[in-house]
């Protein structure tokens, strides 16, 4: 099947359009507050390396949790299968910053895309690195071939100000001995890297070694197929906190979303897409980008389903 | 890449042979413990109607929870949408027969593969036959294009014997008002369709229209395309108990697991198929049958997610 | 401090009869649903055997789960100390019919005044006695030295068929091998003896024992004066259900609740009280009963707190 | 019954000799781990202020969470009613440094005996207090009459340095918006305070107010008697941990427990008690300490359940 994905994005770009506007922009830092609510941006980048775009796709975004996916992929790069000690790779069946798990499984969050396991990734990112969050941004250029991106100092600052709930699991983790570093430290550059600020088309270039069983397109070896597909294999189980489950039945693609409205998908051997619409339902995922994206896969025909 | 599967599955039977036995067979109850240990079978069914086998491929044993599967599509086939009103379609994160989650979430079981959702589809297809257990063996042997499958009458009664955790979660959801029927006569049901007595190569060949887009080899529409997409979403995210993470990890395919030590697993477009052995690690799933599925995907290179 | 309990009685009916009606009487049951709500009765006995009235005193009402404290006396006459290898003695800190701390504790009941503990001593009533519900309603014979309180046949049946909740948690208690009887006869015999119709009156005086050291006026010792203790400490943190903390804060008396809205509390020493009015709040436990024994405690100095 | 209390000390404590050791120290942070185990000190303070004593009863050891009795009795002086809006004044069922609950209950601790909520009231004490860790010592200099006891500042460093998991507590409370100030200050005020060295006769000296309806020996009011009514109530039901029903059911008294292995009871109207041995069961209560009070309560007949 020969698709048209310039045509399919602009298509699914009117649709959208047409949606009455429903749920609302995360709020619970000032800075994320912030955004214009009813902005649509989608881009697909295939292997070949050709990007499509529709509506905003060259707008960054607070990329937010999609760096968890960054993080995690230069955490593993450095520190390998010794990773897997510390946390886990099975569903939560909780919300993101649930406790409840993480005292009956003593420390070892579920998932590196549960907050808690994210922080253990970071973790061990400040173990690594003197500077942590500049790594992660480095790696981004690395992967986009070109620097440019940048960190949200002030969404940076915001998220660090609000942040109890994440110390919380930080400490947490770190009385059953399962955070080495100081937990200020490790919040710094969470929240960090959690406020770089990335366009559609930037997000879909940079992701896409997951497409690509590890490569990027000038042929940089990333990570080993292998690691790729046990990423894929983590988005697709893990990527949409407790949705999860709806977005494999729904999408049928791995994907990691964020609540900056940003939601990165991947098509194994074939492309990585990214769609971004501020508003969120109640699992904190955007409404519009995950029904483009469900739009998408159904149109594009490219479910891992069948 | 073409690959010569018939080969293949040889010498994976001989790589599991020199595996240590680990685990133990099922013995919660008296029928399931007498099955001899250490055996082990493996089918492959391509989407062109040609079966592979290796090993005891065609002796039949208890398929336990992949029965859920079949009575899944049977009642996807008769109710249609309405069934997601009354089970979720999201991981659980706690083994397969918790009440913790269903408490939390007031009888709604999160998916149809743990086994309060197992009951809640029993239940649908008790309201919808006369016969419900009949109904699904003929549905199986619809699947085959021949009858000669039956259910172990002593396995059925022995499980009905020990069903006290079902009938908990049973009339649990009743008192939700998720359970319509009589707890008793849904018991009856459950057990009897979990014992069915199926080989490797009869799983492979029933499952196929998972690996086709809803049609059997003969051309026979089981289910709509989108439907069997959403059977192999669940199958991944909810289809090996609490480790669906760590075998989406590892295998990177969709999966049905039961205690009996089979494991059914889907690589749509392409083929189906199923290994068997009866010992079991921690959370119920055939040790040897999971690490042969690993190696066939690895292998075969057929995983979905690159 | 001498107390003229008859004139004290008068005050609080006269107060509780200027209080706003508040809270909705159990509907869980039709049989319960039918009581007229705004009743309201008061009785006081002391140890020397006068009997104190009024309001509706002598009007008998469904004992409910205040049952599970003439169960629980008479489950330790005949088991003794071995009951508690099967029932423990901790405040429950969840709802009374919950099943996470079941599942947690592997079916030993967190205290004998939950319904999972409360089934368990069934359970022992239905191994000890042919007619367990009729044991108890002669141990009720007993303690009030004359027959005549029955059991209310309509309320048992339609509690019966309303046992799904209850069911589920003796399934599961059985799963664990903590429930040795056949479930549907300890049910019978659970839902019979909480059907039981009592006055105020009568409770106060079948209760008499537990403020006596553990005989009843006439002398006649029911337990020993160390098994009194416990039961009233038992009473005090666990016989409100979730609220027994704040009962204890308020009233500072052992208490047993039932949803019928009787409250039974004890001065150890002095007296037992019960009041009983139908309306009940969000724990279950009868706003105006409650209110009156924190009248009374107060008015009469009897907190067992100082 | 006239009890002569001295002589009663000498045989429990000859009996607690012969005890066969059980139990270890607490021994998570490295102040407290040194402390010799096989001591032990009982004292008795009567309302008509003679004090009793046997074995070590002057020997000062670390009060730890019998502290929290302390700080909430001075926030319940300067806060009232007030300070109930913030915590409850339930038990837990669950180990005193659990999050689950917290987090069910959204940042409410259950009651003020566990961790959260005697961090809770430490919050309260830092709005009030410039120095909150002196506030609370000079509180017991004047329940005494005299200075004298001091803060052990190596256990309070010992304990800052060990303290994620009450540094998860805060943040989570704060997280909800229950806790006002900086975390590091109120964990620097909790540790410090819990730091505070006493003997047994110092502990049921400065705790007779409890006793004696709020009031101390010389005729100082405290507390108002009702609040001191709930203070006993709170200990009976909170005071030791997930072993609060245990107690009870063993004990009969209001009763608060130390890690440090300190056990101090109440008998309303008639005196406070205070047992002291190292050595901790499981929940963290001191073995030899709750036998001895077990025994004294029998032995004099004091328990308030008859």
């Amino acid at each position: 099947m020969t698709v048209d994905y310039a045509a399919l994005l602009q298509t699914i770009a009117a649709e959208v359009a047409t949606l009455a506007p429903e749920g609302a922009v995360a709020e619970y830092i000032p800075a994320l507050a912030r955004v214009v609510p009813d902005q649509f941006g989608m881009a697909v980048a295939t292997v070949d390396g050709v990007v499509h775009r529709a509506g905003t796709a060259d707008v960054p975004f607070s990329i937010q949790s999609i760096s968890k996916l960054f993080a995690l992929a230069l955490a593993l790069r450095r520190e390998g299968e010794a990773l897997w000690r510390r946390v886990g790779r099975e569903p939560s069946g909780t919300p993101f910053n649930s406790l409840v798990l993480l005292e009956r499984e003593r420390g070892i969050p579920r998932n590196p895309f549960v907050n808690a396991g994210a922080l253990v990734v970071t973790d061990v990112l400040c173990r690594r690195f003197l500077q942590p969050e500049r790594a992660v941004l480095e790696f981004v250029h690395g992967l986009l071939g070109r620097s440019g991106v940048g960190i949200d100092a002030e969404v940076a600052r915001s998220e660090r100000r609000h942040s109890d709930r994440n110390a919380a699991i930080a400490h947490f983790m770190r009385s059953f001995g399962n955070l080495h570093g100081e937990v200020g430290a490790v919040l710094d550059a969470y929240c960090a890297h959690c406020a770089i600020a990335m366009s559609c088309a930037e997000l879909a270039e940079a992701a896409l070694f997951l497409a690509a069983d590890g490569c990027q397109p000038g042929g940089t070896r990333i990570l080993e197929a292998a690691d790729v597909r046990r990423l894929n294999a983590l988005m697709l189980t893990c990527g949409a906190y407790d949705a999860a489950g709806d977005f494999a039945f729904r999408i049928g693609l791995p994907t990691k979303t964020g609540v900056g409205g940003g939601i990165l998908a991947i098509v194994p051997g074939r492309m990585s897409i990214c769609a971004w619409s501020p508003r969120l339902d109640a699992n904190g995922n955007s409404i519009a980008a995950a029904a483009a994206l469900e739009r998408f896969a159904a149109m594009a025909g490219v479910s891992i389903f069948g």
